[in-house]
């Protein structure tokens, strides 16, 4: 079985009123580790992950159109962003657009009977490059969260990790995912964004994972919705963002994730 | 957003050698319940319901290849089959084949903040025209199987719910879902069919469903392998079988198949 | 190994001012299935079912207290109130009172390697006489319910499985358990009783269940507080209340348990 | 409400034969750790933890016999044996035995509305001084971890978290509880012990907690059965095993405890 990789074209095909921005970024990141990922084809930092949940803003051809405005913004800005659909939407959008594309969640299993668990093999092949794991809405066991991470980097799936607070965080970070995103459950969805809410939260993650494990890239996510709060996640020494209502259930979903490009690009 | 039906065509292309054996049974069955779910377009009773689970031979490329055998024998047979593909494989699937697609599982969910769950209206909007429920390597909370089997209804899927014993069969039935599934945990995957190893299970289920809720079809499965083991199945008085590695594993599925469809021609 | 049961004394030591209503009671409820548990040498319907939860009023010394105090309540009008306390304190409130005693859940489980959980055989040698199962805050799947009820059975424990709803509920009497309490998630502790707020949960799953299995006793529980509230459940058909709230944080838990009791009386 | 704690003696009753051994291994362990954590009052390492589960020869009054055998094997050899027994047996068990107990397991709840859950507080006041959290029969989610070893922590609880291997290992050393217990379940109940089929794991993990936070002390489990498993355990660096069929249904637990007692003075 043959998976279809839709590498991530750096050579953007239009930059926009953003060129210079991006140049200088891109510059600026040289030898800072934002092409560490590069390998993949697909996934570069700083990121802005967009989780599509359930909403019914981002399901069956709405997925496809959010997908596309995601891949928009980052041809005209080069900033990545990924868009993480539910399981049945997974194939079409990875079809449809060249951005990265990761699912909600796997289950930690091999080929076999599992009926309804989602295989790491299936997600792959229909074109995510990504995961996430142990969302606040779907928390695993840890020997499971393990075994998870294992079976993603078997399939060579980037993991992404959530995680509730800095001990978690560290814990997490031990099992080595590619990604750590915390987001105080407390904080998701209301509006409240973590980076202001609870700065020390991010700040304190960011230094306990680089302490288990330097090598796992640290975002941060809940409450985030204006290009203020992205930069500020980003100051405080993530790589980037999980977002979901912020941008999903926004008037202008194009706009916001413009927006927060554009503060990634000035921060 | 539009459900996409593809509906089922009772005119099939080609009867092939078993014209004769189906207008028989299709006069058999007249007034004795076998059209009861045309309004839906796809399922007719009796029913063979492929559970793909996460096998390698039913994953991605496997998975579409087998669903075409299923609907080649289908076709040549006038017995309905359907298929229970993986989450991610289920769109590509319904628009390659006029067969019926199941989901493997569902959440009792609506839109909404759910992230890594299967929200009914997707697998809908995939072109699935029902789903498993409470399988048993996917058992849900009793309150969950409620809301899940309502949860199918309101978008129009079919809903199957699996169950261990006689009992749990009666207690499903008291949910009014479309079919019930009794597998007796111990025999899947063994060989060994519950319809010659525990008769008297499926004969019990049978009753027992009819007097709590009679609209309710039965279905029975685990371990089924050959021709005899589905026509013990029809005697027994289901409607039909839910069957996995006896055909998904096997050397030749479609030759299975095929067996399979005609022991019920002939039952 | 020997269970210790403290049977109930019927030839309550005073009467005290209801003496006779509690004659009348009686003797109204000769024939009327008042009785039907009597060979459990405990339980008698209409009874007052009290979870403590893990309330900080009903744990360790304070929930010998309360169990004290409707041992005394139930002494001086006649009317069984059950208590529920939590597994590390079943023994001592067992040894010191006499009215009955219940888990707040057990597993589906026999002696053997099930680190953490609760052996049915363990809270009954710890003086228990019955369990709640499946209680909203502790739900259960369906098959493991079945095996709940039927472990209960074997240990002869007295079932009571929560539900919460009336088609839940039907499906839940299919299982045969002794009792079944209807309870809506959304009224618990809320302080609106499902007795007035939701009649027709009430005399409908009265109904679903006598259909189903007419040997299954219905109590209701959620939002109930005084003795009015627990009439209309009488009056609507139940044979008893599962209370926690209502009774565990009221300022005066003794008052209330007698105005619950003497309702009963009054019904 | 008063916690009853139940201290041990070291300057147990009658060291008896052992008496030159013990004096030897305190000498030994002096400035070692292995006085760690005499300020709980009970606990020391090295240690021997048993672990009930649900086996008939460790429930109810047979589970008290073996608490006594555990404590006379204690007093005579001077090592510190803790019990882990069922929580409906703990209290009486706490009440009749100088040595510690722990439950198998907590939830990570506070007061409130847990019904069927097990309240730290609870476990606490009826005499435990510690407690499993995530045996591999009874993993928990990451979060929930977390959570319970805080918990445990507040109501002072010693904390001891199972693992299956390196990484679960590191991964749970970062939530900071008082012990890790590293048990391949693939090994558990076998017989076959961890520390000779998978020594690697053991001082792997060892290795890997104490660079994540070396406060962390390490136990070993799985397939346990004589004194040379154990001497091996604390060659490879452990602080103790946890331990359960091996000693639980051995003919004659007494012996098998003397033997892993010994075997410790003398490695």
């Amino acid at each position: 079985m043959n998976s279809s990789f839709h590498p991530f074209s750096l050579s953007c095909r239009k930059y926009g009123k953003f060129k210079k921005d991006i140049e200088k970024y891109l510059k600026a990141m040289s030898g800072r580790g934002g092409e560490l990922m590069l390998e993949t084809g697909k996934v570069r930092t700083p990121i802005i992950l967009v989780n599509f949940k359930t909403y019914a803003e981002a399901t069956g051809e709405n997925a496809v159109k959010l997908a596309e405005m995601a891949e928009k913004v980052s041809i005209e800005t080069g900033i990545c962003i990924g868009v993480a659909p539910q399981f049945v939407d997974i194939s079409i959008i990875a079809k449809k657009v060249s951005i990265p594309v990761f699912a909600q969640h796997i289950d930690p299993i091999g080929y076999g009977s599992y009926t309804g668990h989602v295989l790491p093999e299936s997600v792959k092949y229909a074109g995510a490059v990504g995961t996430l794991i142990n969302h606040s809405e779907r928390r695993l066991k840890l020997a499971d969260i393990d075994a998870a991470v294992s079976r993603a980097r078997e399939v060579e799936l980037i993991s992404v990790v959530c995680t509730n607070n800095t001990p978690v965080s560290a814990s997490a970070a031990a099992l080595k995912p590619d990604m750590i995103a915390v987001e105080p459950p407390e904080l998701i969805g209301t509006g409240i964004p973590v980076s202001k809410a609870k700065p020390e939260v991010v700040t304190s993650t960011v230094e306990a994972v680089k302490r288990v494990n330097p090598d796992v890239i640290v975002l941060c996510g809940a409450g985030i919705t204006n290009g203020d709060d992205v930069a500020a996640a980003i100051r405080l020494g993530t790589r980037g963002v999980l977002v979901a209502s912020g941008i999903v259930r926004a008037k202008n979903p194009y706009k916001v994730m413009l927006e927060f490009a554009e503060a990634i690009l000035k921060a």
